[in-house]
């Protein structure tokens, strides 16, 4: 079905649209009192992420308060590597651990592909019960994150400052590595067609420390395994087109490469340009972004004229192609009614170019 | 005086070298045995850097033990700030803290530049003992953070994972932020003309987190500022030019900007193309970089192979204009044999370019 506001579909196809849609990244999440109520009565973050109930609730939560023009299934990006029987957990304030980190060649070998059907059908029901809530009003996105940054939490066995763990497995024992990813980019290819299935309209894969590496290394252990996936996937669903977003943070200096991804978008962190960066890619993609989420601490005036700067730095969108969203995800101190002023801003502001 | 081993002035004049000088950020530390006992026998941090017997001590050591073509102060980044008094220090692997941030009106008018004749005086005698100590073996090379990263630390009161605090400073009363940046601009000035003066031969400016910036805020608060300190400084000195480096981390996307700043040289991190930096910048400035500091914990081949990779991007040198680097300050747990390999690999296969 198509959803009744199709802003966001038109646009990462490069379609005439009336205004730039915009969602956010995180847009369910902590900076929302609600959200929080929802979270309480889960109990847990991970009791809230395979809740399908509480999942759609929460992924709700934002289309409600907001005029956004997408929704995102609300999840982790570790789900894949929890099925895989890693032992995700999160301890308070601390961020997400893994029991079983996979440093040693035995860890390597014994990895394997979850059963996506069984051990990740939270996810899917959760798309489902979220697609029969939305009743078609947005499209809903659904999303992984991308085989590299899995691999580092899966190595590094939680966050890092460094990447010590994964870069000395990088540069000492590729081999190793490259397995970890192969496996990663089957099991995030048939979890991602697996969403689409259940109806996810539009994917994106969240390529979060991509940035972290030089450009060669990049190329070989990120950009390689998602092309994999890209390649991999449903291209049209229910005869409907089903686009693919790439967001490397960090990856501003290898733009053209990821517009060669075969994604129909490309996510830009803020410290990209949007008007060089549409030089670059030459319009064979849409871009995704890129307003630093820190400007929402911003007064009204200030957030209304950064959002005015992004949208007149991608430049004129008679043929769509820009959909407006931060650079990364929303802060969790956020106020909403700057959510608002933003919302109201690209809305406003964008309907001018679009004639 | 010319130092004996002026491969590394030579490189960043653009002149003709025998080879491609090294030196790696943060060469005197924690990673040297050497180091720590000296860092024991001063009894903390603060004490070694404000110590000009003990500094320099420690920043002979990785020259002693490498065949390193250059040498940099030890000091700290952060000296200047506290010299305003706003009271520094390091609580054990926390990182640094300022015990006065400069967070409202009041702090920031309170501001002002600091009377480096008294407050930084052991930075300048450490610079001059060093340069005994060195006997003109390589150059030395002085140093500071720029008005931006000084700005964060004492904006935030000391690390951030998001900045949020000076952001939303900048993004709410940016007039608070200029007046901090401006008087860090002229402190930065007076102390590297300081160092000059007590004789560094070479002086980088260190912007660590100008890279959190998207473009045109980067521009407006660190690089207008970085610019008005080279602006300000000697270019020559005892008859002898003295070269300025700046190096902005994640500041791959703004080379040419940064090359049009009046430095003589762009340090890059490990993200970026020395090719296509090169490109860009058209040889009007010399580049140093750009090593993954990670791949100090790679097999001996490993760390030739990306060696020889970092110069042959770089490509064919015999104009000088390249000084080998790492992307980043040197990891504490890198294995000291390492940084043996890396420097041997340097000389030994960039020789060939150089006729």
């Amino acid at each position: 079905m198509k959803p009744l506001n199709d802003t966001f579909l038109k646009a990462l196809r490069r379609q005439h649209c009336d205004y730039t849609p915009v969602w956010l990244m995180r847009q369910a999440g902590r900076y929302l009192q609600e959200y929080n109520a929802t979270r309480s009565k889960a109990g847990s973050f991970m009791k809230l992420a395979q809740s399908p109930d509480l999942a759609c609730e929460v992924t709700l939560q934002p289309v409600e308060r907001f005029n956004l023009d997408a929704a995102i299934l609300f999840s982790d990006i570790l789900t894949v590597p929890d099925a895989m029987g890693l032992g995700l957990s999160f301890a308070a304030g601390e961020g997400p651990k893994f029991a079983k980190p996979v440093r040693h060649e035995e860890d390597v070998q014994a990895l394997h592909m979850p059963d996506i059907d069984k051990s990740l059908r939270y996810v899917t029901d959760a798309v489902r019960t979220i697609r029969k809530a939305l009743a078609d009003r947005v499209p809903l996105i659904g999303f992984s994150g991308s085989p590299f940054t899995l691999a580092c939490y899966m190595v590094e066995g939680g966050s890092s400052k460094d990447y010590r763990t994964i870069k000395t497995m990088m540069y000492t024992r590729p081999d190793l590595l490259h397995r970890i990813l192969d496996v990663n980019a089957d099991s995030v290819t048939a979890y991602l067609n697996a969403q689409i299935e259940a109806g996810a309209q539009a994917v994106q894969i969240f390529d979060t420390w991509g940035g972290t590496l030089s450009e060669p290394a990049f190329k070989e252990f990120s950009l390689a395994y998602m092309q994999k996936i890209i390649k991999g996937l449903h291209k049209t669903y229910d005869n409907e087109p089903v686009p693919v977003i790439v967001f490397t943070k960090g990856g501003g200096q290898w733009l053209e490469a990821l517009a060669d991804s075969g994604a129909d978008a490309v996510g830009l962190d803020w410290t990209s340009s949007l008007s060089k960066a549409r030089k670059l890619v030459q319009d064979r993609v849409a871009l995704q972004g890129n307003l630093d989420p820190m400007v929402l601490f911003g007064s009204e005036e200030k957030i209304r004229g950064e959002v005015r700067r992004v949208i007149d730095d991608y430049g004129i969108v008679g043929s769509g192609g820009h959909v407006f969203n931060l650079g990364h995800g929303i802060n969790q101190f956020t106020p909403p009614e700057s959510v608002a002023v933003l919302v109201d801003e690209v809305h406003r502001y964008s309907a001018q170019f679009h004639n």
